[in-house]
């Protein structure tokens, strides 16, 4: 089986991550994965320009995740993505966060559509079919 | 099959909710299921202040959501909580995301543990056994 | 001299809006002074869809905001917030976020543009010229 | 006059920090200059554990910033930060923040006090004197 490019986005725990337990606000790690997602494709050249002047977003249908160990504030961590799954104008990007010391503080994954706008930012979004060429920038060089 | 108590956290879409794609940025949908979830123990007596007095937290296991329609700047919404299931010290938190005019643009879940603070905020939480006279204050009268 | 519309927008501190301190996280407080300044707004006729289909926004040029009292999860607070003066295409708008205790947690302030997108949202905006008829809607009646 | 140590804090535009203008959303400067605050203290050896453990914070009197140029998705910048002046019990952080091809797009400044909580975390905040010691970790060396 074919091994698919993975990227890793680093980020860090901030204060205003943290919450009165004094540790991360979840919905931080969905920030976190929404980043990431955008990195991997940056990776294969589907920068944020790119992607803009192409009218392309890239919305979700589901995400999920499970916390494995708790952050605190001033951890430093990275974002491991790849993507796990190509369907016909869908893909699943699987995603590991893992702290500087090497815990693994949780694992998610999001369901999300290869979108175009029907006529610029702003209009409905509709699916466009994921084609080969496409899957093959993410196939490890 | 007895009825568990849901309650409604009434919710609007803001603009810096929404994405360059103009539709909400789906973090935000956890931001709500977090502050409804809060917001379902203050309907049964722990409000958050109790919460802190007790030194109790609601520490996540798992968090999923999946996205049924868009939302755009300035939709009123609300989210319809209710526990889907109480285990040793932890439960499960459904919950339905609901525009006003009926459209249901989300539905998710979160799993939680019943948590105390060894020492205080800050310091480590140890889950807690849910008791009967705890889950009682869930069913419905 | 005349009175100036105001607007009273309601909101909680939520869990995630706190910091390991246990209060509120200061750019809370902004995010609810944007969000605050779109309902005052929509309280005069430009509600959000509107603001949409007539390709406006609301750019910053500044923003300021000073903390009075330190505001914990749970508190229900409003931002009343009215225009504090008109400029040739810009205007400031005034918050003060008030606790339901009656405590003033802070004050602050909004510099914008009335701006219009040159081609839909996603493109340049423009500022626009503020007409009477518009600063009209801002007088108490 | 002496000159006074800066940090820099680096940071990328995020989807998810910007608004359907398809521009920053003004509140993330607000979290980047706390991060960035954080980070300036860390750069003297108060990084967030020995915050934590000495039972420190450093909330706000106030804030304020000013939006020199629209930020879009992918933008890559750095928070330039520096004590612009020490109070008896607070200070003052100045930032610059600028983006990678030279463009300033905001300057803020954050009024902060030197905190230590009573009794830990959760538990109010006084004011600690600013001592000539820790003026001294921020003399460009």
């Amino acid at each position: 089986m074919e091994q698919l490019l993975a990227n890793v986005f680093p980020c860090q725990v901030h204060w205003g991550d943290c919450d009165p337990a004094g540790i991360i606000f979840y919905p931080t790690y969905f920030r976190w994965m929404d980043a990431a997602s955008w990195a991997l494709f940056e990776k294969v050249g589907y920068d944020p320009k790119r992607m803009r002047e192409e009218h392309r977003a890239m919305p979700l249908v589901s995400a999920d995740c499970q916390f494995l160990a708790p952050a605190r504030h001033g951890d430093r961590c990275e974002v491991r993505s790849r993507i796990a799954r190509f369907g016909g104008k869908s893909f699943v990007v699987a995603h590991d966060i893992v702290r500087a010391d090497g815990t693994e503080l949780a694992k998610g994954s999001e369901t999300r559509v290869w979108g175009v706008y029907e006529s610029g930012p702003g209009s409905p979004m509709k699916g466009e079919t994921i084609t080969d060429a496409l899957k093959a920038f993410f196939r490890e060089r």
